[in-house]
């Protein structure tokens, strides 16, 4: 692979039909784009927006942010992205772990992989600085996602970076996801939302490996300037105090905020305040992880240089690690929204969630609307289990579980179902925070928090006044972060420090003299890019709705409905 | 009911909420339309086109044609209409039978249906010139369509019509439709596609009794010229050689056609023709009604006065009625697209569709569906009868099965699943017969043969060229048709006679001074009615497509492709 320029960006472009690497040189107008935006571009630009998600049509896109590559704290995130098979529009999902680190230090502005295998045979996608091959990876079908990595590992060593799919994207089930390994090689970074482990599953890979012997990291142009404004935004990541709840609760210090509001989505969404609030609490998760002491570790970080270490260990009694980490989301909707209190269980169902290589998020929600329509007691965490291990078998019940919670009420006949575009919603119940609503509602990737969270903001939550401009201006951030390749919590250091920190750490690293809007910019650029393509996907305003029973229904315990009226959402993309 | 005026036609309003009847006079604009273009009128009228369609804000409508209630030849069907719930969209769909002649001599221009109901009980809606009453129908629950059919006519009478869902519409699956008698008080006549049994199902009815005593024909202006039209329409009617063909070998005369053609759906619509096609033709099966004697009957009408008579009644070795009637399209879709070849299976495969109470035409592609993804064989026609039982039994395959082919494909992974707009195709090979692949693609129905059916016409069926032209008028003329509650075969005469024909019928009926363009302002009328419903639910061009894999894979035996243009497609209704 003589034309192989380790140290510029590339593209790389991989198809499953020839088996064959491309490098190309980056298009003038994806330059200045990464992670979210780019994929949005890349979409624009090569996708047909109608076609078949599961088909050869669709392209399986992976994107560094725009900041990754230099273990900046919360800034190496993985963007993945393509037509979602879940939703029908846009996707990209973004996940911790060390993949994206290593496809910035292998050059990979972004890896397109194109069409469908000629032959139905699983095979992983082995990329190095000498180029690609498909090795046979008939003994890894039908594997979960833990066996999976630790196979992969034996066989390709433990420098590279690895993303899998589970037995639910093998078996193209759209809540599956793509997992990567987290820095200690533990296959728990997820690229949740949408269905892309279906579509990675319809191109026939089971894993993909990035091998970054030979890379390098990413130059910087002016190294000085770039570490100066790191130890700025480093001090002010530090000195926020969320940052040392989430190190010291994890994200499930969010159960007692979201249960005081009214706002935990408790048994399907059916309250928003759970009677065992305490029990799911993160001051509960970090008791049990100290007392239980062994592989139990309170604090842990999923990304090399993550100076917040939200992540946690969590072990059973017997001291053997149950699952890493448990998360606020998967504490919502596998645990009240199950009505499920022990942790056991809850940490259970997410290695479920792992291993079987779906969304906890939407399995949760699936699982709520089983529950609803009778196929479990609601807190029945063993049953929830077993429901779990159906998609394992791959029954028809597992199937229908397997698709997200939109299409298990379609089947299960059940109104009462959490979806907006067809995608779970995550543990905000929109109509005690009505911004969030708002963004589930609105945001051109389907029900997602990460695209515009709003319950740290002084608002009345309970009343529609100003949810829209709130949900906007909380979108179009994370929009750019999400380009960036920033978690949500970089927001703690970023949304305090000085404004021109991100303007700072582009110039210096590329030299483009952007100004303090730069954040604002990538954000408003990538979802009109995104709403572009569901439009021309077939979406309209009709999809940018909660469903009708939250209109209809009043929560508990506030007893209120989502009101925020449909013509003002209809116009928060206008500006 | 001092206000009830039992000569004039007027609205009657159900809420099954407070368990009332209202009746009103018919709206002005309401006035000149009957059936579907009425459904179409009161959808856009009354209904919101973004609304949950199994929620409380769809209603149910029931509207005989504009010419019903004189037992003219093939035009005393009955249009029910909905939102869909297997659409989203604008539904209609019409049925032979009993129902329509009684709605019209009740004085029934519209039958609105609305709410839901307070408790979760099942009733039977009770209607007679006396008003509503709304019967327990605790005993009725579960049952097959049969047995409760024979339970209301015990109860009701046989005097009375009858519209029924079986334990799918109980279920809400949304491949359930609504059951009336034939004329014989067999429920077999069904109101199929788009799972208005599921909406009915959710307004919590098992039944609705019309009961017409004290109702009378609806009053004819010029009697005279009525029966002078009523003679010349039927001299043409007889006349066509395809009414003796139909009533000679049933809709089953078509087998032959379509295998000629390549267009006879086989095996999943992987091919276009069957090897068995003689085993499942016209031809065969009259020649076992007719050796096997008993019940059986190679000609029957399943609405009085029908003088076609294409229905059927079929029966087994020893001589007892299997199913009344076998029809095409269940033949193309229970047995060339499930592989299989004998009647004795198609007939009790249709008797299931029917005793479940859904369109065997949704059934038979999910089946189809299914049997791609490995749930039974390719002629297995007792494996077949196994899959209908789950959905009797409501087992998580049942649900699958009993949601239509589109999300049976979804939830089991399945691309190659012929549907438009979640509806399934109806037994013409869209591929090879590309006209009937535009109505396919451009109706707002759905796909849906019946309406607008290109197969007769002289037009190289295989080359995309004058399809969309053929296709727009056959869609405004039947859409016309559908308005009059006249039967597609109805075109046999209609098509041939004096085009002054129904404008005759029209004005000797009402008065109204139409003239010969009155079909197909009523079509054209009708359809925009629609397209703008559907617009409203968000639809855009993009649901207006033949699924993507059906523009890849060629389809034997002429190993076509649909190439018909979007862009020409798009253009379709500017006219």
């Amino acid at each position: 692979m003589s034309d192989l320029k380790p140290f510029a960006f590339q593209v790389w472009r991989v198809s499953v039909r020839t088996r064959t690497l491309k490098l190309e040189p980056v298009p003038t107008s994806w330059e200045r784009l990464g992670g979210r935006g780019l994929i949005a571009r890349i979409l624009l630009d090569e996708v047909l927006p109608e076609c078949e998600p599961l088909g050869p049509k669709n392209k399986l896109i992976f994107c560094p942010g725009l900041l990754t590559g230099h273990m900046l704290s919360s800034i190496d995130r993985l963007s993945v992205g393509a037509k979602s098979p879940l939703t029908g529009g846009v996707k990209e999902s973004n996940s911790g772990g060390t993949t994206s680190l290593q496809l910035a230090s292998m050059g990979i502005k972004a890896l397109i992989i194109e069409d469908w295998p000629i032959e139905p045979v699983w095979s992983v996608l082995y990329l190095s600085m000498d180029g690609v091959h498909f090795d046979a990876a008939d003994e890894l079908a039908g594997l979960g996602v833990y066996d999976s990595a630790e196979l992969l590992k034996t066989r390709y060593g433990k420098k590279v970076a690895i993303s899998i799919i589970g037995p639910a994207g093998e078996r193209k089930m759209v809540s599956a996801g793509v997992l990567n390994l987290d820095k200690d090689g533990t296959p728990s970074r997820i690229n949740a939302r949408g269905g892309l482990g279906a579509v990675m599953g319809s191109k026939g890979l089971k894993a993909i490996v990035f091998d970054p012997v030979g890379g390098q990291k990413p130059p910087i142009l002016d190294l000085e300037a770039f570490r100066t404004t790191q130890k700025i935004y480093n001090k002010y990541l530090m000195d926020h105090p969320q940052t040392h709840t989430y190190s010291d609760y994890g994200t499930p210090a969010m159960v007692h905020l979201t249960d005081g509001l009214g706002a935990l989505p408790t048994r399907n969404f059916s309250s928003g305040t759970f009677e065992f609030a305490d029990d799911i609490s993160g001051e509960t998760m970090r008791d049990l992880i100290l007392a239980r002491g062994g592989e139990g570790n309170t604090t842990h970080a999923c990304m090399p240089g993550c100076i917040i270490r939200c992540s946690n260990i969590f072990a059973g009694e017997d001291g053997k690690t149950i699952v890493s980490p448990i998360e606020y989301e998967t504490v919502g909707l596998m645990g009240s929204n199950l009505g499920i209190r022990e942790y056991d269980f809850i940490g259970r169902l997410n290695w479920q969630a792992n291993d079987l290589g779906v969304c906890s998020i939407e399995l949760g929600a699936a699982l709520g609307v089983a529950a609803e329509a009778g196929y479990m007691e609601w807190g029945d965490g063993k049953r929830a289990l077993e429901l779990c291990e159906e998609i394992r078998k791959n029954t028809p019940m597992g199937r229908i579980l397997g698709s997200g919670a939109g299409w298990t009420g379609k089947i299960l006949g059940v109104e009462r179902v959490p979806v907006v575009k067809n995608q779970a919603m995550s543990a905000y119940e929109p109509r005690a925070i009505k911004g969030m609503g708002v963004t589930f509602a609105t945001t051109p990737q389907g029900a997602d928090h990460t695209c515009g969270q709003t319950i740290r903001d002084k608002i009345n939550h309970l009343l529609p006044d100003g949810q829209v401009e709130l949900s906007l201006k909380k979108q179009i951030a994370m929009a750019g972060y999400d380009c960036l390749g920033a978690c949500i919590f970089s927001a703690f250091g970023f949304a305090v420090a000085p404004p021109e920190t991100i303007r700072d750490f582009i110039n210096a690293r590329y030299g483009w003299g952007v100004d303090n809007t730069i954040l604002s910019e990538l954000g408003k650029h990538t979802i009109k890019m995104e709403v572009e393509f569901n439009q021309k996907a077939g979406f309209t305003k009709a999809d940018d709705r909660l469903p009708e029973w939250m209109t209809r229904e009043p929560v508990p315990p506030h007893n209120v409905v989502f009101d925020v009226p449909n013509e003002e959402m209809d116009k928060i993309f206008e500006w």
